[in-house]
């Protein structure tokens, strides 16, 4: 996959897009106005590692809490703002890192050139965030969905270019993931701005992260799109972890472990299951990037453990244990975890 | 996507390749000598939508016991084969629906000609399942793994056609995500057989569903493949479960409800987290097509609400309920669960 260059742009400390790693977003779901609440949540988030944080702001005295929200955490904010321009307004007075405008809810072309003309004086960079459910209506109702986000955003872009501002990025999100990865690939080639990639209401985690992991992966691996957010019905932090699996399976970004695990079947002479769900519980809150593959038998076992920095290939209630391609040990079933934990230690 | 048109052919009753459905595999993981619980999971992947399940065969106890499991369940078998030759050969005896030949366990080309001689007398078919984990060491060691793989299917494809064998279906598992999606891309256009997708040892259900929805998810999207497993560490029907969400998501096949709900933000007037919830646990076991909107706030709610067969836009602790496009109710918050399921039970 060769990526997509876009120009590149910077989030309060972050660099978006050009050849800047894919940068992490997650929202704050507390209310704005609860100040302490909402800091709280943000430090959170970026414990579990989180880049930028895009906040609702859904009146006047949440974009006013923005300004103490901002001076209390290191994350660079994104104002999220709908209906009002006076808001975007407000949180660019509150000191926030960028804004998100949603042309299907701020459509006034004046308004929206006050909201740039500020933007501009304090070089923060605008996401251009159309949604496929606040698409109005009358908006080329005869094109096909895909078509439509992606024209909305580009008259959007015109009429920012022509206000002579380009710190733009641009998102174009819905439900349908077919419907979402074909908008972003036509646009992809027709603007130079970044893509921030995301598929919309995706749901509870479970099923959520499926489709978020295909619509963000299969354009992730055509070289498409400079920052993500997974959209999931839970607390942000699990949208922080998925979207970081999603990279890691990629290969674009590491963070924590990876357990290579085998599904077990009628061959097995471990039990498997309860192992590598001990390993991974032991593996909570490891931040540092390290393979470990716990596999059940003798057919891919030894092949994926020599492959993992930590592995263990079972059979016949022993276990190799491998460390670095290395056989370091033979162990019985009832010293399986004790044994790989002591060589995921020693590696630390 | 313009789906690659494979050869056709039949596992048991059910068809693969072609313009036929994506199916959908599982395993079972019970030992396979223990009969009474082989049968029993084969039952309960079933009722969870499998269409194909492969069975491992460590031994002759595991062949033999094949031939009651087949008579008594109505999925058709795959024995998975590894090592032994005799195995494959006990199987076809027992009456199995198709074999899976790994050519890294099995490389003896007179043993597999022996293998390929009872199959083609039964019309059984066979899937040349290659496996990074499992690849002699010594096979072009010096080639990228994707090409490896890719090279020692091939090899496998043409001994089988020399035999004039072409009930062939062909697998090239990995762990690592593009290295699966390249492998599958390049035999692709290379033989006319068809593809059973798989990204092996994904690991547990949490993170090995993402892995393995963008594996399958990016090739299905290029119109690549024609039966999937998803390989969890866990229960089977979870694989089965994950692979229908990834087949929703692209709109391949339908099962069961798909529910659209808003990650929820500092925007959100309803506790929209747990209502989602709550819908999803009285959703459990409907496997009709439905799709159900859960949405918070009026940004893309009414948008979502209307394009799902029942739907809610909460706002200010008051919630419209849409059904088939059109408001039907308003309803405080407490009753947004009850108004929900009565819509939801109407259009049963």
């Amino acid at each position: 996959m060769t990526r997509r260059i876009s120009k590149q742009l910077r989030i309060g400390k972050v660099t978006v897009g050009g050849d800047a790693p894919i940068v992490v977003q997650s929202m704050s779901k507390t209310d704005t106005r609860d100040i302490r609440a909402t800091i709280d949540q943000i430090r959170e988030l970026e414990d579990s590692g989180c880049e930028i944080v895009r906040v609702a702001v859904p009146d006047r005295e949440a974009a006013e809490s923005l300004a103490t929200i901002r001076k209390s955490v290191s994350l660079p904010i994104i104002a999220d703002i709908h209906f009002d321009y006076r808001l975007a307004l407000g949180a660019l007075k509150a000191g926030v890192d960028g804004l998100r405008l949603n042309p299907g809810t701020i459509g006034d072309k004046e308004q929206i050139a006050r909201v740039v003309a500020a933007a501009k004086e304090r070089e923060v960079p605008i996401r251009i965030g159309v949604n496929a459910g606040s698409l109005p209506a009358n908006f080329q109702p005869r094109s096909p969905l895909a078509d439509r986000m992606v024209n909305m955003a580009l008259e959007q872009i015109r009429l920012m270019e022509s206000l002579e501002f380009s710190l733009i990025k641009v998102s174009l999100k819905a439900f349908d993931v077919p419907t979402t990865i074909h908008a972003y690939q036509m646009i992809a080639d027709k603007m130079p701005y970044p893509l921030h990639l995301g598929v919309t209401e995706a749901g509870l985690p479970r099923t959520g992260a499926i489709r978020s992991a295909i619509g963000i992966g299969v354009l992730l691996h055509q070289g498409i799109g400079d920052t993500i957010r997974v959209s999931l019905t839970a607390h942000p932090s699990q949208e922080v972890f998925v979207a970081y699996e999603i990279l890691k399976s990629l290969g674009l970004r590491q963070r924590g472990p990876t357990l290579v695990s085998c599904p077990s079947c009628g061959r097995a002479e471990v039990d498997i299951i309860a192992l590598a769900e001990q390993v991974n519980k032991c593996l909570e809150g490891v931040t540092r990037p390290i393979k470990v593959a716990v596999m059940g038998c003798v057919v891919n076992g030894p092949g994926e453990a020599k492959d993992a920095d930590v592995g263990i290939a079972g059979g016949k209630g022993k276990g190799a244990i491998f460390r670095k391609g290395k056989v370091v040990d033979t162990v019985g079933e009832e010293r399986f975890l004790e044994a790989i934990m002591a060589e995921i230690n020693k590696i630390g």
